[in-house]
């Protein structure tokens, strides 16, 4: 029997790479006044609804979905969170 | 005395919003194979450093930021996790 799963998916820039999109960010920030703010990165933030064997096979696949589509391991990190959905709940409630 | 924040922003579509990049993603990933994968949402997650005279400031301080420029409040929700930041801990280690 298969087991419904949601995921959240951090994509986040590796520390070394520039994020000339959060650059911007922190740029307007100042001219609105935000002095204070030290640093802006943007990064992705993914929600994968699936379903799976288990909690293992459900990983393993998001790995390989990270690795091969949602991520570029040359440049960015990615982190998961995975947890099961009983079947009664409605994630998007 | 200010105090250093580190903030996780999470900014969301609304629910009852169409997601035409995920979509897009969720498709791609039909094409390889992975069929058991439901539904694909894309936000974004915005890492944000501060310094604040304390954490009721900076979390006021960051919902401004958000309904400013970070989110558009008619179409996204967002989330915002709080953490103050010892001076001796460098946040990009």
């Amino acid at each position: 029997m298969t087991q419904k799963y949601q995921a959240q998916i951090y994509v986040t820039l590796r520390p070394s790479v520039l994020d000339p999109a959060g650059t911007a960010v922190q740029s307007g920030l100042r001219h609105m006044g935000h002095n204070n703010v030290e640093e802006v990165r943007i990064g992705k933030y993914i929600q994968v609804s699936l379903t799976a064997e288990n909690k293992t096979a459900a990983m393993d696949q998001l790995d390989c979905i990270c690795d091969q589509l949602l991520a570029n391991p040359v440049i960015e990190n990615y982190r998961i969170e995975l947890a099961e959905v009983s079947s009664s709940v409605n994630i998007h409630s």
